[in-house]
């Protein structure tokens, strides 16, 4: 990760007051250019697979990515003008044209992580002599293209400028895992890994529940129609998936209510589920009994549980109906910990081959709930700061509410969960810099010594992760 | 607003650090005498109708002020001892009398906002030469009495004064406007402006909703016994209000939730809000409805939305019973906003002419869910802190938790809110130099250049809110 | 409390910016030596009574200290190696391999409130020349036991080294007092106070909670099965704490839920109690009926009420069979103190004789709730940060989110809650130190001037706890 700055200044992020900056700067200097571990995420296996080169700054940059999407649509901007495509097929603006619009409202990601993440991406990585403009527009947009044609910038190189040793990729249970099939033949199984989210056969609430178990049942030869037969054929797509490298499934939940039922009452919601005819209550209610089933397999089979929970999605049902998911109307609510995970945690809590990770959006639970149950519970630990909290002031509200609680050694050390390949350099580079303030804090206040500080900074920027993942 | 500081500290609020100080003091320096644009209060609109001027101290600045009020009643001071009106009309204490006993305990306020405020007025403002204290209750108040009497403390020579450009009023559905028309009628029509607020009309547990409800028809000739009749009665007054200078609506509800409920049923609630028949629930429907529907007029007429929610009020029954509202006895609750705005939004969340601003004092909400939602929604900006968190730490807490998600673009600058018309050029300075504050870290930190943070420090003092509030 | 900082820095816990720091420590030095207020805890009468000499470092620092144990838990170690007894009787870990399990896992509580205390114990109070650690362990191990062997580590002398003026234990309702009844006759009544706790008697799900009730009946020689006798009977015991020095009453709820119910439904759930067939509801309806019952009692004989609401106890039902209560697992969960303490404090909430102190675990309730209501009701006070939050990070995040809206008046000073006798000073000094650091960057900000910060800084050290308790 000896990337550079780009434009940026070196000390980004840093304390403003000099002599906690000074110690920032050591801290952080141990660790940035450490290697990535990224062992959760969104990127796309075939980009691994295929190492096929990236086609245009808009493709690439833009339209992808839902964090820059909603903000330009906040103030007017139309998702046609940005090239986003349409479930209707109907056209769109090209890529140079989505760019202009871009370029155009650059200043809109002011102070945000967006533009902090994408000035690193087109400085550091793309060498672009300076910010993105509506001036310059046309310009980076050439640049950038060619860049792009060259061999530098092809998926695995990226990998290798970036210092990944390993990267995770989230896929569904359904998935052929052809890609991940073919970097294991090409020797990069360990370090492009799969991971086991079947959140589409989990949720009777999905689109195509039903079609879905009947697929899970034939890909198996489990007959998914049966309470155990199901979570049999969960078993067979688990050990398929760590034969191909996961060491981790991943939930996603609007809630993270868990729940433990007598079989017979299982089997009557998946019955109902099958059926189409459950209430919103009783598809909540298997999803919980579901996340439990989920950890009972990773008890058995040590997958590592991830549980993202607390995000309403499709907010937007014309947006929705439009151009489908991940278009930037996720909008997270309220969690009970807590109370949610009681069931859970009864039934599997002291399995020792247990480990659950996880995320919260609503931060109001990190000292009150999540930091004291990661504090007490064997099989818990913390997920980093997930999605608009992963920020400089979100890494920073996150230290401060966990650690005292949670102590250091119940966190699971970072990852990016982003489909934004260019991103990941700056997103842990972010987290870099916020611990080593969180740290040169605690130094400053004869809280920690710099030994400890040193050490901590190194361990958070990639062996917790590591560990937390048994990467 | 070149008030200067009168005995307060002229770095007050600005960052310890003394680098951060340097950068954010030229940032303020860049904003303090802006003109002030207040485009949400509670200011009376006869004060500068009549232009008569203020009696004492106590009547001008205790007696209205309920953040003042309520930290004396905590610690035992009785209303009475501070000249507060009872609905029964017994004696209480005489405007010099309330002043002296609240000179005696000024000291309960020391580190609370009212303090800056208080000072602020009573130095830069009204010229005393020190602090109130015990013992100089009585020559203040003499003093202040005499600097009332003369011209430069009328309500105009105020507003020039403070630089106010143009002062928004809060003003009941049924109100008659004379204040407004008189004002328009003398040339101040731009500068002083009505605000719609129909909670009176909207909220069926509102005392005397059947009675206002037969006015309102009475006052637009449309039958407000039918549900579109109701309706078209306030597409009436709004017009009304917009001819008196009105660019806005507010609506203030013990909750942020909405409705969209088909015609029947809206009809059946408005024939049991008539009948005073309409459960709890029945009645936050009603509501919730109302709000669903005063977008749909937004979206129409082009008055900018406001919501107010999450106060619960007079929850001092016995308080209410013997002085009425607005006695300090109104505390926040949580607030469900995601799930809330649902049906308003995907009824009009895309409308063109809608803009909708909120509220919250459920500061968990600002980045669980307002700074997330604001980022997604065209119509959809963030007011700025509100009541108990219109503070030093309350605008830290802010800008802290929503910038990052929802830009600066989706903020709507700032408002005063107050009924203490003495307070608004201090309000606004405590958030200039708050704004200051946080922009001075952002360039300390290298995450904002000084060029974009003069910008966005004179824009979040003033244009922001003009372009917000379409004046 | 000259007791010195043992192997810790002097400067720990101040601010990192040098400016600040200066202020700060000038006020730590005004408050560092002042006597010792303890009014909340949960020390052992006994211990004060007999005034025997504690026998080992395992048994004093570590296996009483669930703040300890669970975080050891969190990691995999089991309680049988820290030596915590099991209800089967089964062997556990001796007090010396107890005491190297501890060290050997030291390093977990690395930026933990607990490593502060601990470090600070064993510094500053048993004279240990370095932080505990793998290899010192067996030397410590023996070190201390030599210490406690002595004169000067006998809990008087403690108290004495301590400066602790007074401090209050916890006691149940139904408690002999035996141990306070031979501290009253020893001369030692003012100085060991018990505090009247009566949650076995007012919460049906209590175990044993029928049994209870016919034994406060005995004692006090009322009518238990009638709720009116049931209340006298709470005033007869509250009356014995009294005489033997109780200021105060303590209630430990899941929610603080308040009810004003009419005296037959009173007596339809005590009956119901009594027989055990309450639903989890109604029994949650007793509790909170029985909570407005104390505060009338509060008003009537002066004892000040506080309540400690929002944890939900032994969430691992597992460990709870084994070890029975207090194993780390009790974890906190959102509360609404709006709504709960409304009929409380509509009944009660203006009766001069009556003062609740409340503590939260949710600190989002700080600023949206408690602060407000404490800043107008006369009979409310806030505890300082409670649990969890009584940490450095913590106190900071309680005083910048509650002075300015409840004022300082309306905060009751700090307690230590603790039943880790050894680190009283420490959380003392703990926050001490917090409040130096707050109060400094008022001064710096000048927001405050440095004579009323001094004076705040002492009040806030003891006479604040002094006046709020009435001792």
């Amino acid at each position: 990760m000896s990337l550079g700055d780009g434009f940026l200044h070196p000390d980004r992020l840093l304390p403003a007051d000099p002599g906690l900056r000074r110690i920032a700067r050591d801290l952080y200097d141990g660790t940035r250019d450490l290697p990535i571990v990224s062992p959760h995420g969104h990127t796309d296996p075939a980009w691994f697979a295929s190492d096929a080169p990236f086609t245009d700054a808009a493709s690439l940059l833009v339209t992808p990515d839902h964090y820059l999407l909603r903000m330009l649509h906040s103030r007017g901007v139309s998702y046609d003008a940005l090239g986003v495509p349409r479930l209707d097929g109907a056209p769109v603006a090209s890529p140079r044209e989505a760019w202009r619009c871009f370029a155009r409202h650059y200043g809109l990601f002011t102070g945000t992580p967006s533009a902090l993440w994408l000035d690193h991406a087109m400085g550091a990585v793309l060498g672009c002599p300076e910010r993105l403009s509506e001036t310059n527009a046309d310009a980076l947009f050439d640049h950038i293209g060619g860049v792009l044609a060259g061999p530098g910038l092809r998926p695995r190189a990226l990998m290798d400028r970036f210092g990944v040793d390993v990267i995770a990729t989230t896929d569904g249970a359904l998935d052929s895992l052809e890609h991940h099939a073919a970097l294991a033949g090409q020797g990069w199984g360990a370090r492009v890994r799969p991971t086991y989210r079947p959140d589409a056969v989990t949720d009777p609430e999905a689109p195509g529940f039903a079609a879905g178990l009947d697929r899970l049942g034939a890909l198996t030869g489990c007959d998914t129609a049966d309470w155990a037969g199901m979570i049999e054929a969960h078993r067979h797509r688990r050990a398929a998936f760590r034969a191909l490298g996961a060491t981790a499934t991943d939930h996603g939940t609007p809630s993270p209510l868990t729940a433990d039922l007598p079989l017979a009452e299982c089997q009557r919601l998946l019955n109902g589920a099958r059926a189409g005819s459950l209430t919103p209550a009783e598809a909540e209610l298997f999803r919980a009994q579901m996340l439990t089933e989920m950890a009972g397999l990773s008890a058995e089979d040590g997958m590592v549980m991830q549980l993202h929970a607390g995000s309403r999605r499709n907010t937007d049902r014309g947006m929705f109906a439009v151009r489908g998911a991940n278009m930037g109307a996720d909008i997270p609510h309220r969690a009970d910990w807590v109370g949610g995970l009681n069931a859970l945690l009864n039934r599997h809590g002291h399995a020792p081959g247990l480990r659950l990770i996880v995320f919260t959006l609503d931060e109001s639970a990190y000292a009150r709930e999540l930091a004291p149950m990661a504090g007490y519970w064997p099989c818990l630990m913390l997920g980093p700061p997930w999605w608009f909290h992963d920020s400089a002031e979100g890494i920073r509200r996150y230290l401060d509410q966990v650690v005292e609680t949670a102590g250091f050694a119940n966190l699971a050390g970072f990852n990016d969960d982003t489909r934004a390949l260019l991103s990941i350099p700056a997103r842990h580079d972010v987290w870099r810099r916020g611990v080593a303030g969180f740290l040169a804090r605690l130094v400053a206040e004869h809280r920690l010594d710099r030994t400890d500080a040193a050490h901590l900074a190194a361990d958070l920027s990639g062996d917790a992760a590591r560990r937390a993942y048994a990467l």
